[in-house]
């Protein structure tokens, strides 16, 4: 999506650590129009493929998963990081290690939201060692149900997890994709 | 809105604790046809109004939000509950209490996100005590911004919060008013 790109290139920020900052239109602001047009980018990838729900994490991912939820018309679905008591019932769980908090936690979603008929898109905004989408499939596995595929706004290849998990042979596709990056620079790869 | 009334007599729960759920259609899973028109319904309420920005806290807020904004064409913002290493700069930031966790917790946006000359709406799901809803005014009076008001999904009006905001002048406008629940019923305000 080489609007993402120049979104990146324009308003993003490279921080110390590896952290790139999209603060200004991806997540904490959000920039609607441009949110708009990433769910109908989502659903135009994924189109044909039978989804029949969309899986996100909590909380930057939500955004995202609901335009693409609006574009695609099938319901979005986020996993909690932690049990609170407005779930109830039964819960699939699983751990997610957070790169940029360090520290790992529980996501969970209630056995009502995942069916064994689902037809699974996950999405979130980043996709970095791929911890975060690692769960969200376990999640999607522990239900019986099948993941077509993930969406995620961006993804930093030199962190490798994309890759991991295409090779377990799902699809993965990223807006915009950065092969690598440094305070002055970022360069994105062919997509 | 009439639908909203629909969906939380068919749809909804009432758990022990006086805690509606409404994670079938509202948060953990989304309807997002329901969520589109949540959003246009938030932007009639306040079309005219100059909204500039709109103001949510995370993470069950982020959807409405996000579509509250697609629909008025302006970008939304979401307060984070602690400051995550993403968030670099300056920061308002104010304590809310949750009612759902029993716990206090911090609330903060970033200085680049709330400017004097914002015209604030603030969106949340649910409007109970008002804690999270004071938790956004404040950060908006803190940016030296203007509160045009407010829009929440379901507004518990016999908890109180609500009703103690209008009276210091801020606008309120829930999608459904519950007056009362029980677990065999829930009665609804006029709107």
């Amino acid at each position: 999506m080489h609007k993402m790109e120049e979104k990146i290139r324009r308003e993003g920020k490279v921080l110390p650590g590896g952290i790139l900052k999209v603060g200004n239109f991806l997540n904490q602001q959000i920039d609607t129009a441009f949110l708009e047009e990433m769910g109908d980018e989502i659903a135009e990838l994924y189109e044909g493929c039978g989804v029949t729900k969309i899986l996100t994490i909590e909380s930057s991912g939500i955004a995202i998963a609901a335009a693409a939820g609006i574009s695609m018309n099938v319901p979005m679905v986020f996993a909690k990081k932690h049990k609170t008591s407005n779930v109830d019932g039964e819960i699939y769980s699983t751990t997610v290690h957070s790169f940029t908090h360090n520290t790992d936690y529980h996501v969970v979603v209630s056995h009502d939201y995942l069916l064994p008929e689902d037809r699974v898109l996950l999405v979130d905004d980043f996709l970095a060692n791929g911890h975060a989408l690692r769960g969200l499939v376990d999640l999607v596995h522990q239900a019986g149900a099948e993941v077509v595929g993930a969406a995620v706004a961006i993804e930093k290849k030199f962190q490798g997890g994309g890759d991991a998990i295409r090779e377990e042979g799902i699809r993965v596709e990223p807006l915009a994709c950065i092969a690598s990056m440094s305070d002055d620079s970022i360069t994105f790869c062919q997509l």
